[in-house]
């Protein structure tokens, strides 16, 4: 007797796994390892696998099987019927789109992040330009086509891709909520900051230094360094699949924190991903829940755990340890000051927690028009130079500290900026549930245990996979159906602390 | 109109070459960087790639196409038409063994490696000896089904698959006019170099710097680090595709030229696979011309050039730079001596020039044994020691510094071995003719340029890529077809150097 429909495709997705570790493989590798000049053979190898994997996801037997498989799902387990569900979406979200617009993309994106970074060099938006009109032009076409089949508005279809369930509605009532307290609490917090001293931190710092440091608290954290490695890359990233997770951090000699941070968000994302549940790991089941939860689990860890003074208390006697700093600025007040200080600036990705959100809805705005077409890539500079002064009262001098700096719409990326708030959404809600099941959280963050933290993430997100839906997961860990609401307590709560004001008083 | 059967194979084999790329990094990674407990899962991913890459050569459609082909051969440049012998090629060598052999092995072969690790921590030859046999067994199956498919004796069809058109009767021709000449050069040599003074090199040297020392040599060399890589692994290897090709070494804090030499070897495998012709890059023609070929160009460099007084004249000031040493010692003459010193030892890997031969006409001549069952596995190390005994004098005091040394077998590496004779004949007879076209050769290398070396491999050698037969090569390079003779010269002219003995008289 030959194996079931759903049985066969369990099979099929295990094959299918190989294949996204390797390319996984194939892109750390390019990030990391690779010489420069390798640069368009390693093209050809990602774009021969990624065909592979779109023609097996697309193969009428797979169509075939998952109709079967559907037919006979009685005596399946309910993780399998999840699973099953999982393969369908993946298929369907691979035939919506015909080869011909991939393949297009996968020319039109290589050449506009390489004029992307010819801009980027000369300062001109105008090389970039009409490299990112043809990147729209296709992706405008594949949001409707996937739109169609999924049976969503085109954008959210795109927001689908990367946040699965996740509705334009669900996002703009987050982003309404934070709009109404966000500008008052920056200005709030501004006032209160400069109301306080903080001593300056300098220094040279050395990579290998802090790299022993990154490595020695990972390894508090429980990163299994047999099955992952922290490397350095332009910027931090993780790569990988359960069982070989790979993240990267940026070491800057003139600043301490940013490459430990950096690599402490990276351990967020691995350790989400090392925590999905063992016997469904090579399954579309075992995967995690969309950039949104991934997100929040980055953010959890560097914004809201390591961004706090237990944390400090614990990292202050490493600091010691690893470059023997110690005087007045080294004290955990001021070391706290340094890594929850908020300003207006230019840069989303060196933005603070409470302006992080206005660079998003920027973003946000902008890719929604330039798809539906109300804005010109032309008019592009002009317009994201006007919503910095509004949001932020700031003024790019210049495009590449402007609308040049993110490379995700010249790859192709619309619909995933709304992740990164929603990550932090995500994450605030989830800490307040954390705190009430592990009330000694902050007494052993300040002593460097973060077993409890890591096994209430565990059994609450990790071992959950792609079970339920995201806001499914949500209501179940915390109680609550999802909303910019804890966020928000979160950040009144940390910025206005009166504990913090009185202590520097 | 659609395009000619011809090119559509292009297009298809051009598929299998970014797989091919992609495999090899899989395999690089795994020995360089992959974290300890990561094993398995890269397995599980190189199954899925090899898997997938056998499908694709044996499926009808590319029998259909390689028939089409050949019936519309007319028209087809001279290298298309070898391209086409070339896929065909491969596709014959992979249609001939059916899918449960091939995963037979890659299983058997998996838990055999795993066992002779652990039979080599032990010291037991007998915890590996029963995978070693199911191995055995299935590459005789192998072997088997093979021949018949290529019209080959077995052995000759396992020979086959790394040195193409080569048989058991032309190794056995070359290893006879060895065995002649070989033992009495050896005691004469070894007389010769008794009579001579040696002092003692030692000294303690950091791995980053021979690590410089490697790149400075392999920059001069013109080794293209923007397209290519040195790293450090277990056993020295060369991984990669022409277009980034990556070697490693293993540095030993107590030797200074073991480190060095292995990386200069492995570029000799790098500048073949850099050499092969650029238009022809992604087809089985523009592949290099088989294992022996492959090692003729890592001893030439390796084993003529660099273990020669020209080279050691170049290398000392390097010497000098990089660890600051000096002293009689290091004088010229007494580090060509210890380059070239010839004794009679248990490992391959440690082997000189002269008695290298020797170890491996004893594998040969046990492979060929176990595979037509003349010799059972169990029996095996008591064939070994004798064999060494016989050959080289010497008898090992354990199967570790014995049987168990190699890790071929293990991994069904059978109809290896012989590829490393054949490359050191090779080399020899290619050396004359170079010196023969290039008299400035000594002068060049003595002060850092390999320029001419390098342009007249890439004429005769690796622009042909897999054009023509290995044969038809050597017969073009040199005038003369392959044979043993010039090989012998070349020992005997450097082992029996008069200079050398009267410089140290």
């Amino acid at each position: 007797m030959s194996a079931s429909p759903y049985k066969q495709l369990e099979q099929e997705f295990k094959r299918l796994h190989a294949f996204r570790g390797a390319l996984s493989l194939l892109r750390w590798d390019a990030a990391v390892m690779m010489p420069r000049a390798s640069a368009d053979l390693r093209g050809e190898q990602r774009a021969a696998l990624e065909t592979e994997y779109h023609a097996f996801l697309t193969a009428p037997r797979i169509t075939r099987l998952l109709d079967r498989a559907q037919a006979n799902a009685q005596g399946l387990a309910d993780w399998q019927l999840a699973n099953l569900r999982e393969m369908r979406r993946q298929r369907d979200h691979a035939i919506a789109i015909p080869v011909s617009i991939i393949s297009g993309l996968v020319k039109a994106t290589a050449r506009a992040e390489a004029q992307w970074l010819e801009a980027r060099k000369h300062g001109k938006f105008d090389i970039f330009a009409p490299h990112l009109e043809e990147v729209v032009s296709l992706v405008r076409d594949k949001a409707s086509l996937l739109g169609q089949a999924l049976n969503l508005t085109p954008y959210d279809a795109l927001v689908d891709e990367f946040s699965p369930g996740l509705t334009s509605a669900e996002i703009e009532a987050m982003f309404k909520a934070l709009s109404r307290r966000l500008p008052a609490l920056i200005r709030e917090t501004i006032a209160l900051q400069d109301a306080r001293p903080l001593l300056a931190i300098s220094g040279k710092f050395a990579p290998a230094q802090q790299h022993a440091l990154a490595v020695e608290v990972m390894t508090a954290m429980g990163f299994p360094f047999d099955r992952g490695r922290l490397d350095e890359s332009d910027h931090p990233f993780t790569e990988g699949v359960p069982g070989d997770m790979r993240v990267t951090t940026r070491f800057d000699a003139n600043d301490l924190f940013s490459g430990l941070l950096g690599a402490l968000h990276e351990t967020g994302h691995a350790m989400y991903n090392l925590g999905l549940p063992h016997e469904w790991r090579d399954q579309p089941v075992g995967r995690d829940r969309g950039m949104g939860l991934e997100e929040s689990q980055s953010l959890l860890i560097e914004m809201i755990l390591c961004r706090s003074r237990p944390f400090v208390h614990y990292l202050r006697p490493l600091l010691e340890k690893h470059f023997g700093v110690s005087g007045p600025e080294w004290e955990e007040e001021n070391v706290y000051a340094h890594l929850t200080h908020v300003r207006r600036s230019l840069i989303r990705v060196d933005a603070d927690e409470l302006t992080y959100p206005l660079h998003i809805m920027l973003r946000y705005e902008l890719e929604k028009q330039l798809l539906s077409g109300e804005l010109a890539v032309r008019d592009l500079p002009a317009a994201w130079n006007a919503g910095m002064e509004q949001r932020l009262g700031i003024k790019p001098p210049n495009d590449v500290q402007g609308v040049l700096q993110d490379i995700h719409w010249a790859v192709g990326s619309f619909g995933y900026f709304p992740s990164y708030v929603l990550g932090a959404v995500i994450a605030a809600q989830l800490h307040e549930s954390l705190r009430r099941d592990v009330p000694q959280l902050d007494a052993e963050i300040a002593h460097g245990d973060f077993s409890s933290l890591f096994a209430w993430l565990r059994t609450h997100i990790h071992a959950l996979g792609a079970k339920v839906t995201m806001q499914e997961l949500m209501k179940a860990a915390t109680g609550k159906p999802l909303s910019a609401v804890a966020f928000v307590r979160y950040v009144e709560n940390k910025y206005l602390d009166s504990a913090a004001s009185s202590a520097a008083a």
